[in-house]
Formats: C-alpha cells, sequence, structure tokens
C-alpha cells in the first residue's frame, strides 16, 4: 500500500472489521452500486463546497479537479455496472453521511474547517474500504476497479488536510480531526432495515 | 462556425445585438469573471440534474462527462483570471437563470423535459456569445480562450437535444423549445443595477 494511503487511514480512529468485508465480498454488487453513490455524493460535496466559498481563493482550483476526478470514477463505476447487466439503483442510506454532517458546526469560519475535515474524513474511510475491496473481492474485474480507483482515492484526504493547512495552524486542525474521527467511527454504526444489507459505509469497525 | 454551432444557434428567437457586443469587449474582465461563474453554474446544473434523475438510465453516462467539461472550462477561465491578478469575485445576477428556471413545469415528465430544453438553450446562447467574443475580442490571450471553449461548447446544446429525443417525439419536443426559445429572450431583457454593467448573458438581442 503506498505511503499516502496509510498517511490517510491513519486518521480514522477504528479500523474497518473483518465482518463487514465478510459481509461486502459477499453483496459485491451492492457494495458495487452503493459505491457508484458514493462517488457521485464526493463529487457533489466538492461542486458544493466550491460554490459555498465561492470567491476563496484557492479553493475552486483544488475542488473542481477534485470534482472532476469523483465524476471519472462514478463513469468507471456504472461502465462496469452496465457490462455486469445493472444500473444505479435507489439504496437505502445508513445515515453515514448525515450523521457527519450533524456534527459540522454552524458558525463561519469553523463550519469550513469542519467541512473540509469531515470530506478529508469519509475520503480516509472510503480509501481503507476500498483497499480492502481491491485485495478480498472474488472477481478480477472488481478488483481491478477498486484497485484502479485506489491510488487517486489516496490524495483526497491529502487535498483536504492541505486545504485546512493552508488556513489553520495545526494546532487547531488536528485537535478537531481527532474528535471527528471519533464521530466518524459512531457514523459507521448507521443500521440498515435488513441486517444482511451491507454499504460502502455502513457498520463495521473493530472497536464495536 | 462550425456546423454544430449553427445548429444550436437556429433555435435561438433572437440574435444578440451589436450594442451587448461592444459593451462586452470594452469590460473584457467583468465578462471573463461572469464567464468563469457561467461555467460553474453549467457544471452545478448537469450535477443538480443527474442527482435528481438519478436512476434514469442512460442520463449520468451523459450529464458527468458534461459535468466535468464545465468544470475544466472553469478551470481554465480561473487560471487566465489569476495570469491577471484577478480571482473570482461574486457579481449581481441579470436574473436570466431563475427567470428560465420559473418556466419550467412543475409535473413530471414534463419538468425534465422542460429543463433539458432551458438547459440546452442556455448553452445555445453562451455559445453565440463566445463566438462573438473569440472573434471580437481586443486581446489575443481572450481571443484563443473563447476560441478554445467554443468547439466542446457547440456539443452541449446537442447532447441535451439528444437526451430529449431519446425520450420524447420531435411533435412534442420542437414547439416546447420554440416556445422556451421565447422565454429566453424575455430572460435576456434582465436589468442590472449599473446601465454599464454586462454579463454573458445580460440585455442585448436584436429584437428589442
Amino acid at each position: 500500500m503506498p505511503p499516502t494511503s496509510v498517511a490517510s487511514i491513519r486518521w480514522l480512529a477504528a479500523p474497518t472489521s473483518a465482518s463487514w468485508l465478510q459481509q461486502a465480498i459477499s453483496r459485491p454488487m451492492e457494495v458495487l452500486i452503493d459505491h457508484a453513490h458514493c462517488e457521485r455524493k464526493a463529487a457533489g460535496s466538492a461542486v458544493q463546497l466550491m460554490f459555498r466559498y465561492l470567491c476563496e481563493p484557492g479553493l475552486g482550483e483544488v475542488l473542481s479537479p477534485l470534482a472532476r476526478e469523483e465524476l471519472e470514477h462514478f463513469e468507471q463505476v456504472l461502465a462496469l455496472l452496465q457490462a455486469r447487466g445493472r444500473y444505479l439503483e435507489p439504496l437505502p442510506s445508513p445515515g453515514y453521511g448525515g450523521f457527519l454532517a450533524k456534527h459540522i458546526r454552524k458558525g463561519e469560519p469553523l463550519r469550513m474547517l469542519d467541512s473540509f475535515l469531515v470530506a478529508g474524513l469519509i475520503e480516509a474511510r472510503s480509501h481503507e474500504r476500498m483497499a480492502l475491496l481491491a485485495e478480498h473481492s472474488l472477481e478480477q474485474d472488481l478488483k481491478d476497479l477498486y484497485g484502479s480507483l485506489l491510488l487517486s482515492e489516496a490524495r483526497h484526504f491529502g487535498l483536504y488536510w492541505v486545504l485546512c493547512e493552508q488556513r489553520w495552524d495545526r494546532s487547531v486542525i488536528v485537535p478537531r480531526l481527532e474528535e471527528l474521527a471519533e464521530v466518524e467511527v459512531q457514523a459507521l454504526t448507521g443500521v440498515l432495515e435488513k441486517p444482511e444489507d451491507v454499504r460502502m459505509h455502513s457498520c463495521g469497525v473493530d472497536s464495536f
């Protein structure tokens, strides 16, 4: 695994459990469809942040290419879904993103800091789980897809981290990142209607 | 001018006036900043449509690359702004997009049809005005920029047109496109606070 991915995973407060991985590799199409949704949501979040802080120098030129990369990944996942005779389907959400969003403080500039950190933590978790799927998926085309997305995903946590570092001191960023990393683990406890259902961000970390 | 651009301009109910062009080339930085906003808004609209009609087959694979292309253009315009020591600045809007949006019918599937047609008409008008700027701007870097964006922009009206044709008969599409093209000309009459202000979609068509 490249060092950048280790760097991003380092911030996660608990690693993904073996039980999540087992469930995920046993329901590959469900995870693949959910992953397509994750990519388009990540693109949507980057665009939304760019729109919110439109005139903030240094932001558009980072967030716009990031959104493009997420959209490109979305298209790759969509192509594989279509190759397997499927398409995007609505999937009930485990509430992970919504739970995290509630912990973003409302007043600026704290809202901006928290938004970057939450976006970075979601990237870090996605990256950790995609690395597991790239290694353990049972079908070669899935291993290849997750493997190919992995390297560029690994940079995304770093991009959000740099956006923070350009604006705040590490003594402000690190304690808040640690708090939000705990929240991220709680966000992963969301319960889906059917216990056999699995999502990129459904329950399954080792501390639970 | 390539045939695709003629095809898109054909649908506009009135051509841009010489007075708009004169005003636009006399205030190039204002138009350039506004154009950066137009590109990011076009990307935002494509992402928004993709999210609204998420599970509609054939949509994500058209709208996602289109959004990526608009974001790439946004980055190109931003780079030129920065090369000239400027950045995105908030600009009061002439109300063009908002006026058009009010004419999108509310119930589905008419809302989808109207959304595609309105998005296509905005692309057609942008394309028409960018062609004028590519030809008449006084500075070479601006001529080059607008010229380079033009060819790919020319395809965008066509993409929205094809999305309509895949779902509706021409006998439904064409009359509605003609109605909305009239609305588009009305949308261009929005008044800015200062009469010298100019935008990509501010007042200036020959029928007025």
